[in-house]
């Protein structure tokens, strides 16, 4: 599928054919490529150019999140389709502990783009939700007169975080291959109590990540990964040795001309990261971190990640909050469970 | 793609065109099918069959989790493939906090179905241990002497759960494009301290999940869900009434002739019941399920997953001693952060 179109191309017979022809071997060794074939190839561990098995894996390949979208609509089939994938995701003992809240309307899209500090957010046309949701089955083990202690127990929000990603994860994939963009926002858990609130979410539900969709206006090149023999570890956990690891960092946050990615030293950053040096590991590693950045002539890739962008010192702030604000939200996963032995049941209504 | 079998079958010519034209608008309605048709189409809310509109939603749709696979091993270039759709996965500051455990010899295939209780894990070729990884980064960090309070921050938590989750997924579903079959095992997490030292996992390595693959010897049908209209709620958070959400969960585990699912009265089952019921929500409740249960001539979906299949009264049990175990292995989420000023630079060794 063509995935920076928003309608997708005819393919000619010719291609199509060529796709009927991968299905045969998993993977195909190729030798000399006709003009344009560089979209069915992906470069292979060993440098070789391989042919991509099926159009699923060309997808999941060359994937990239967007963040820049077109001033149009998703039609409602579409949008049904990409939702529809999500419920058919694995969910353990198919409980589906989840709901989405889709979100349309400008105002509510704004109001998210401003919280998050991200204004492509309301260009979006939909952006979706995903929230943990055990008030749903909560009160279908009420009405049934059956026992529930899910949100009370850690093994239950570990399962059911597992199965609001899982199906999060299936949206943005169908997503992907209807030709849409899409992006997860990790900073809604920046505000829980703003976000409960707004979309009047009832106990026993929680937000977890929200996912923007649209046709993109423009699909920036897939990021440079750390490769399957960094992150794949065979039997047990491998150790790499500091130069292995370094390398393999270097490798991934290599430049086009294969230098490492950088940035430049100015004096506002420079302050900032002594700051966040000084705040969490004292002054003496505050000194050492500047030496560095002198020597080297620029802030590297993990100083710029842990010093200026996910700041240190800030990250770690409000651990207990959140425990807090859980708990008010009816949601004891992280303390002792206390049966609670008040009898649960009520009448139907309708 | 064939889902059923192990090696896809080449398409006809007629039917990758049939593909192709599909290709022209996502959806596309369709009155008279050809016989056999039905692989290709799916039904729709409005009861209409539907052509998929791409082979990525037609794999999503159709998938179900395998549980019996062949003695077959998976080609090494086939697995490459899969592995390597997971480290394409989105990734929040593309940070990959996350390791997997590529498990395959018949020793540790065999102990983890038998902690787990579940004969097929030890059948299944390959076994993928998916684990928060925040020891790689922390090591990066140290070298290039950067802060690092990842280990120490819910928010860091929060989102490399999801990454490691969003990274599974693709995996699965490109094992699931290869025509490999797959399922979930949540249950290691009822065993983290044993899989930490099984694995030899450093401290700031935490098991997530565990998913097997194979080629699979039969797959089930894919199971009933809640439908969109009870999962995803348009602009806020909305309330079903009460006979709603009974219809939603009645509609999800009605059987093939219409009736509910229910589950046959034992005595065994009975006392297991009575037993949760007790301890959960005390004597009176425990009554109150009891007629329910003698009313109904059967036990429900609701009493059979939270009083017989996910036990209510045991599921919140050891809460506290999952943190207590993270926090043993560096991981310090959830409590209050308190900065480590003693410095953490060190020199580099090969």
């Amino acid at each position: 599928m063509n995935k920076a179109e928003p309608t997708p191309k005819l393919p000619s017979i010719a291609r199509a054919l060529r796709q009927a022809v991968s299905f045969i071997s998993p993977v195909i060794l190729i030798n000399d490529e006709p003009k344009g074939a560089d979209q069915l190839t992906f470069p292979s561990e060993n440098g070789m150019r391989m042919k991509y098995p099926n159009e699923t894996i060309q997808l999941l390949f060359e994937r990239s999140s967007c963040r820049s979208f077109l001033d149009k609509k998703i039609p409602k089939n579409v949008l049904s389709i990409v939702l529809e994938a999500g419920i058919h995701a694995p969910t353990a003992g198919n409980l589906q502990p989840y709901s989405i809240i889709e979100i349309q309307d400008l105002r509510s899209r704004r109001k998210l783009a401003e919280m998050c500090g991200q204004k492509f957010i309301s260009e979006a046309p939909v952006l979706l939700l995903f929230c943990i949701d055990w008030h749903r089955n909560e009160r279908w083990a009420e009405l049934e007169v059956a026992p529930f202690t899910a949100t009370s127990s850690f093994r239950h929000f570990w399962v059911s975080f597992q199965d609001v990603i899982i199906c999060a994860q299936n949206i943005c994939t169908a997503a992907d291959s209807m030709g849409l963009g899409s992006v997860y926002i990790g900073t809604v858990i920046d505000f829980p109590a703003e976000i409960l609130a707004l979309f009047r979410m009832p106990e026993s539900v929680f937000p977890v990540v929200m996912l923007c969709l649209g046709y993109p206006a423009k699909r920036p090149k897939p990021r440079n990964k750390l490769s399957i023999k960094t992150v794949v570890h065979k039997g047990r956990y491998s150790e790499m040795k500091d130069k292995q690891l370094l390398r393999a960092f270097n490798e991934k946050y290599r430049t086009e001309d294969s230098r490492n990615q950088t940035i430049p030293i100015t004096l506002d950053k420079m302050k900032t990261i002594m700051n966040v040096c000084h705040e969490t590991h004292g002054k003496e590693f505050a000194e050492k971190c500047k030496q560095r950045i002198e020597a080297n002539g620029y802030i590297n890739m993990a100083q710029y990640y842990f010093g200026l962008h996910y700041k240190a010192d800030i990250m770690p702030t409000d651990n207990d909050e959140y425990i807090k604000l859980m708990e008010r939200s009816g949601l004891k996963w992280f303390k002792k469970y206390v049966p609670k032995v008040e009898t649960r049941t009520r009448s139907l209504k309708d």
